[in-house]
């Protein structure tokens, strides 16, 4: 009947409304299967999240990779998508899971590095929020988009086509700008929108609209799940190619991203990175017996 | 940054996948405003449920009217769905509540009464399954009922009106048999069916297919909400309608109603009164600061 036996402790946090289940294996040796990863993440049979991440310590990461470039990150942030399966990154994860070390004393400077499958981050804590280095991007097709602007058409139902620029930040991302007659709100997101050229991989497309200087509101419909009230990744695609298309990258002016689920900044880096702050709430701490 | 620095406990749960969060006030003195309820069930931004439960002695029940009917059950379970309106009651809910009273040891005995909204319901341990008499119900409309079967068309995009059944069972619900012909994973319920006559205060639509002897698969739009996984008293007028149809009423034999968050089982009791049984299991226990 349910009863919480053998139970495991888990985390649960979001960071704009993109949510995690955190499980602690601080000594390493609590790993999780693709079954248990989605008996956790069930929204309605488990405790629910968009992720399930696993705390883990670097020297125990059970790739060998991270343990080679982990360095001074001591812990080792191992994300799984909420259908099992592994996961390089997840920008509002690394805020939830880098505010977790901190509360847990694991982490006790201001700045500190973690390690992901996409390499070592460093995170700072900036007041309220929790500023993340993604590292470095780039155009998907530099020569096109240096030419014209725009390298593809992002087609929804029901309006004109809409010029969109391709970026790579690790995943793929295609920024679409609005026109002033077409209302954010209002797209139909139901469906995938289909991209011209369209990506081997897929894409995350991300529609934009200005609201004033460095200020942007936006949606996302990320590739393989649906739309969705943040993406930490997609927001940086959305200053970045805005910021591209007003000719300011070399600014390093702070970007305001609006997403459904809150507000993020988004800061261009010298060496083509890019920075994404925002922030972290640990919801509540419990036992599971589900793993 | 989301410390949880004044916890309130609360354990989830779920019955064939229709999930609460469980928040004990054990000496009746926590309540929850309307905006704590909606936190707490945010799936994103709290811990996520169909609805929250609060666990108060009756003798402390806000309502004097369940303080004067409560009798010998300890124990009100207060109620509330997920937007922080107050709800009368959730079978699904019931078994959950029971299953945390037994671990907890607030209640010992197999059977026991509870205080809901709509009166007392008395709760029966049965091998792994949990068995709740929920009281009476009636055919809205028994004169038509008994002349025709039927006593209203559901009309749905794409099939013919199907012919239905409204029953009461403390809220509303009209049941619709599906020909042979219309595969019941494949109706389209993303839009509330239309009921003709229209129920003045809405109702819940069952659409339902016989699998064999006593045995039915259904699934539920929900007034105000949409489709669900399950719905426990919604499970119960499937059951009635479909013994109402084939004559059975009298028989009291024990119904399967399979819906797509797991299996229930419905048995018509003398006096016009039905109990559900089905599966409860708590699945975490934590705190949160949410509230």
């Amino acid at each position: 009947m349910g009863e919480v036996s053998t139970p495991t402790a888990f985390t649960k946090g979001h960071g704009t409304r993109n949510d995690f289940v955190l499980v602690p294996a601080l000594d390493g040796s609590l790993d999780l299967s693709a079954d248990q990863v989605v008996a956790l993440a069930d929204r309605h049979g488990g405790i629910g999240g968009d992720g399930v991440i696993r705390v883990v310590p670097t020297a125990a990461a059970t790739e060998d990779a991270v343990r080679a470039y982990a360095g001074e990150a001591s812990w080792f942030m191992d994300y799984r998508n909420a259908d099992g399966s592994v996961a390089e990154m997840c920008g509002n994860g690394t805020r939830v899971f880098a505010a977790y070390l901190r509360r847990e004393g694991l982490e006790t400077a201001d700045e500190f590095s973690i390690a992901t499958r996409t390499g070592v981050k460093t995170v700072r804590f900036v007041g309220d929020l929790i500023a993340v280095n993604l590292g470095s991007w780039r155009l998907a097709d530099p020569e096109t988009a240096d030419a014209k602007g725009f390298d593809s058409l992002v087609h929804l139902p029901g309006i004109e086509p809409l010029s969109a620029l391709s970026l790579d930040l690790g995943n793929p991302h295609t920024v679409a700008a609005l026109p002033e007659a077409v209302d954010l709100a209002g797209l139909g997101l139901h469906l995938a929108p289909s991209v011209n050229p369209e990506p081997s991989h897929g894409t995350n497309v991300e529609f934009v609209r200005p609201l004033g200087p460095a200020h942007l509101a936006m949606r996302v419909y990320e590739r393989g799940v649906g739309e969705t009230l943040s993406c930490g990744t997609g927001a940086c695609a959305a200053a970045l190619a805005t910021s591209f298309w007003a000719g300011e990258l070399e600014t390093s002016r702070e970007w305001t991203v609006d997403v459904p689920g809150g507000r993020l900044r988004v800061r261009a880096l010298p060496g083509q990175e890019v920075e994404l702050a925002g922030p972290a709430v640990l919801v509540a701490d419990g036992v599971t017996a589900l793993v």
